[in-house]
């Protein structure tokens, strides 16, 4: 066991200050990783503010993670000390259950272990996430990060990355495809760039006439602004895919129009009670309106691959440790392009 | 042009009562049925009521038709005089859409024309339904009813039959997966014998303890009580598909809960505002709601055919064209075992 430094938060109204937490000692099958970038997810907010009840304090936000490993246990095969690498959302599951058995261990059936505010087994505590000098986790939920990818960008790729791209390629985003990427943040960003490097046809579809040039240096091909009605009524009936990353409950139904005969229409994004649409909405068309949320290890691997042979990352602004509170604000409000991300020596060197 | 008797009614407030309608002169590809059975779906009463808006007087509802071919055009190659037959919801449609293209003639892009309420390109009026003596339908829409089955158990398979075989036909329920079926009315006993047939586990669930033992005669291998926690609690997670007959609004996010990861629920029966859900009820296990729509005329010959092979029709009551009132306010009451059908010679010899 390690004492390191952390930062994190003993109260759902208080802001973040530095702290101490333990890390557990390696298990033969644990790699320990020196933190270098923590990307900050809207998750961390909503956890550290207790906006989805549930929080235990202390919270130790963080779950888009990439490091350095600097100690493998005896057991462990895919890793070596010197490999740059990613934790993502999870750090756990049973491995024994359906969905463990077909790589779906973010629905593992026995309660995956999430890498911040989850019962840890180890410890008995909370786990604690990647604001923080180190992490120890089983080597099954480490990621192998590609040498020509920019580690800070490649931090938000564990959350923000995993939970667009893994709609994406289940739901086969390909050339011949028509691909809406709804709201332009975190989510919305690597939604672009993901739908674009996958072939479709790729339309950034937002409230906001100032994102369509954004939208377009990302990779889209084209921009439609929702309040723009008669633009909205050329699209209608044309989508194959709609990726929803929208955060909070909205109308459905101008949405719903949009999709194609046999479309879906994804939600990533809000995890509350949605508005309600209407059952001719999905029914004349049968029209789907699908769930999905982040993905199992070996996909988001794939995921990671596929941005070392496509170059890509998140688009970042990086911060140092002591900034994290007023990133929180600046993410609430949306400024930021399009994900914070903490340079973890600033943790280090305090 | 032909006069023939039928019923309907001049206003949404009023009793249908036996009136006259036209009927076209027959086409080179048109057929001429002398209608036998015509079975009462909801939609009628919809309809004759103007419930969903929309609705041009006079109605005469009825597209679950059975009957005999008396005529045919020149160039008509698929029936002939004498042959048994069905009409379902479609008359028409523009055969050339990428809708059409694909069988999937129910969301014709430029709009399909339905047996009733809706334009009638060839005479200029509204379409009128089964509940008269002929109909005149282009070919292409007509149906091959097989001999082996009881013709008047046949009329509701063209419209409650398809709209449940399609959906579960189209997602796959098969052998080695559990369907659950919600609903025992019109739609959900077809429902329960399309599922059984198929080889899926089939679970009726319903609030209605009393109707166990009626979902297991058709074919139910189990009851899932839906006010029963216990018993709801068993179940909860473990369902592939749940074919969601209820027929107005009603919560949904206990009935998503049911979903195994990576379930679907497929709406068939709520044409109206739905009631909201809990975006984290699809997002946890990658979860789909679907709504879907009859079926193509492919897809209706399909069903047929697998009735045929399978020995599959409706349970009706059969009614007298002058008890049609009284049968609507016994639909609305949920009083069928499970749809009435029409003898339409109470029609032809009045």
């Amino acid at each position: 066991m390690s004492i390191v430094k952390a930062y994190g938060t003993h109260s759902p109204k208080a802001d973040l200050l530095q702290m101490t937490i333990e890390r557990r000692a390696i298990l033969p099958k644990d790699v320990k990783v020196k933190i270098t970038y923590s990307g900050i997810c809207h998750s961390d907010i909503h956890t550290a503010r207790n906006d989805w009840k549930g929080s235990k304090y202390p919270v130790v936000p963080g779950h888009e993670i990439v490091g350095e490993v600097v100690e493998v246990g005896a057991e462990v095969t895919r890793f070596k000390v010197g490999d740059t690498v990613g934790v993502g959302v999870l750090v756990d599951s049973c491995k024994d259950c359906r969905s463990c058995n077909k790589d779906l261990e973010q629905f593992c059936l026995n309660g995956a272990t999430f890498t911040y505010n989850s019962h840890d087994p180890h410890l008995g505590t909370q786990t604690y996430g990647g604001y923080s000098e180190t992490i120890v986790v089983d080597e099954h939920f480490v990621l192998q990060v590609p040498d020509n990818l920019n580690p800070a960008g490649v931090a938000p790729l564990l959350c923000a990355g995993i939970t667009t791209y893994s709609p994406l390629a289940h739901w086969k985003a390909e050339p011949g495809k028509k691909v809406g990427v709804i709201g332009l943040g975190g989510l919305g960003h690597m939604g672009i760039k993901f739908s674009h490097a996958m072939g479709a046809e790729t339309i950034m579809i937002t409230r906001s006439p100032g994102k369509g040039e954004d939208a377009k240096a990302l990779g889209a091909d084209g921009v439609l602004i929702s309040t723009d009605h008669e633009a909205v009524k050329a699209h209608m009936g044309t989508f194959d895919i709609l990726l929803n990353t929208i955060p909070v409950a909205h109308e459905m139904d101008p949405y719903l129009a949009l999709l194609a005969v046999d479309g879906i229409m994804i939600m990533v994004g809000a995890i509350e009670p949605l508005k309600p649409f209407h059952g001719g909405s999905i029914i004349g068309g049968r029209k789907t309106i699908a769930g999905s949320m982040i993905g199992g290890l070996k996909e988001t691997q794939e995921m990671l691959d596929f941005c070392g042979q496509h170059n890509i990352v998140s688009d970042i602004e990086l911060i140092q440790m002591q900034e994290v509170n007023q990133a929180y604000e600046r993410v609430i409000k949306g400024d930021v392009k399009y994900r914070f991300v903490i340079d973890m020596d600033s943790l280090r060197n305090t």
